[in-house]
């Protein structure tokens, strides 16, 4: 582990949490014109933001980075899509025509595309950080996925962009992953950190056919026999069986955790780097806030494990940190409900 | 029936509905860059959306129509909260101190706040329409509850403030209400209506105790015996046992169904005002788009009734609107998705 990787787990484990902070945002709750409870989990949302934050939040300057990697286990069809198509996603992004261009821009929200693994070549944009540390991962079937040094300079990576972003203003952070066949290295961390069978864990990711997703689970399987799997060696666990796009999200996460900046979670993917972040960093699970539940069977016991409710159950299976950037408007309205409105007192309205 | 609520009715029932539009939007999205139904119910919702409209829309300009009436049943003590409460609620929603100020602007929605029937005095206020048909509605449980002339005035102000808005470029609407002792009058309707038993369609509105709770079921179960209920006179029942604000939100649908602009539910007593309403037009339901399923027990039975499935389980129970403005973004979200995507093709992206 680096220094700085080290030191910035030091940090998060060593603060000051939101307690008082939740419990005053409950106080207030109380206090205002509606029944008590009567918004429900609007109101959950905005105790766990202020939680995450130490302090109530607007969410109104969210962010949402995106990492994009290839995987060398595509060789083994694990994937309905051809590799080439993370590259070509790449262009897709920084042209504005994926899905989450369009839901990001709905957001008010900032887009960064991080091309962190991949062997494209991508016209200068502003919104593209071109820092490859790898032109991908080698085959987690049959040796580690990940380069030590490569992985190491994709989570401080991540830390790196996270702290601008943050500095810049960003109060709600978010991570998109784009990585054809990086379901796979997900299912084989969700197994080794949440004790899930490789069944529970592996699904149809962009939508693979039943040989392809019986395939997907025997590549997973012999991936897991190859070590011996610890989950409490989570950077020897990343560099086996994870991405480089997992890596960024990790050190986004480290970073939002440092920072005391809420995390929305996304789907199966940032979810999974989550737990290797939380397992870096135990307190770092202070930040997460769940978005969706998606269609991915591995999610729920990812989600379960950080002890985390979803919000939106819409069946996405999409990545691209769609799920989070759904919620975005979400988070703003419900904190805004909570900051802004008046107190019975404030209105002179009869409480019960 | 007057004239104009038989006439609008007419044309809903006359009309061409929004299946060739469906069909093109179903056939856009599985050209978009993106694999099959990866955005789970963001797509249905996009499909619903343009069903209703009978064209892709952009869910840009909404606005929010909240329906302000007393309700004489009160005094059989059904409600957590006293009768004047309402009133107060009018002028904190003027003052911009309630949920739904929040929530509405949030969206970036307008929101008109109406007084239907309570027996407030108000100031002036460019957000109020200070058009009361009546003060409030007789007592539910020994007489109709609502007088014939006035009950279609209300309907009628319901059209009139919704052609209003539609004319001014809203392209989504929905509605909110305010009126203590408004889950009881939603009760009567969704026995009605759905067929419900009193136990399945009375719950504990605004957040009445054990008690009140028995209270509130006798008080339904005896207003029913009152009279012979029949679902095939909706303003029949609507007359005996609705309120004022409810007639409003009935005006409301039918006049988006007739202009054929989305119509986003709310809560138990929207959607016990939406049912009414498709039973005097029942093409009304092709408009009606499910935000929510609330903490109210009859609201699934009434949502289970228009065949609609909610796209939030947050556990409301506010009313107001809120759950309908919760959805606003996520509707604005998911048509700019579907609509400025690129598809695989326009990106050079390979499919699978």
């Amino acid at each position: 582990m680096t220094s700085l990787i080290q030191k910035i787990c030091d940090e998060i484990q060593a603060q000051t949490g939101g307690e008082e902070a939740r419990s005053q945002v409950e106080q207030r709750i109380r206090q205002l014109t509606m029944p008590p409870r009567a918004m429900g989990r609007a109101l959950d949302l905005v105790e766990e933001l202020t939680f995450a934050a130490t302090q109530q939040v607007r969410c109104q300057k969210p962010h949402l980075i995106l990492f994009a990697g290839e995987h060398g286990v595509v060789s083994e069809g694990v994937s309905a899509f051809p590799a080439e198509v993370t590259r070509q996603m790449v262009i897709n992004f920084i042209r504005g025509g994926a899905a989450i261009n369009q839901l990001s821009r709905s957001a008010g929200a900032g887009l960064t595309v991080v091309n962190i693994a991949t062997g494209g070549k991508y016209p200068e944009h502003e919104q593209l950080v071109n820092s490859p540390v790898a032109t991908g991962t080698h085959n987690l079937m049959i040796e580690a996925a990940l380069e030590n040094k490569a992985m190491e300079e994709a989570i401080e990576l991540g830390i790196k962009l996270a702290e601008e972003k943050i500095r810049e203003g960003a109060d709600l952070l978010a991570c998109g992953e784009m990585g054809i066949g990086n379901t796979t290295a997900s299912a084989c961390l969700c197994c080794i950190f949440t004790g899930a069978s490789v069944e529970e864990a592996v699904g149809r990711g962009t939508g693979i056919d039943e040989a392809g997703l019986q395939r997907k689970k025997e590549v997973v399987a012999k991936a897991l026999s190859r070590v011996t799997t610890d989950p409490k060696q989570p950077l020897e666990m990343l560099k086996q069986y994870g991405g480089y796009e997992l890596a960024g999200i990790v050190g986004v996460i480290l970073a939002c955790a440092k920072e005391r900046v809420p995390f929305i979670l996304d789907g199966f993917n940032v979810t999974a780097a989550a737990v290797v972040a939380t397992a870096l960093a135990p307190r770092a699970n202070e930040i997460l806030i769940a978005s969706h539940q998606g269609e991915e069977p591995g999610h729920q016991h990812l989600l379960k494990h950080l002890n985390k409710k979803p919000y939106l159950e819409w069946g996405l299976r999409l990545g691209e940190g769609s799920g989070a950037a759904l919620m975005f408007p979400l988070c703003k309205a419900s904190c805004q409900m909570v900051a802004d409105m008046a107190t019975f007192e404030e209105a002179a309205v009869s409480n019960k």
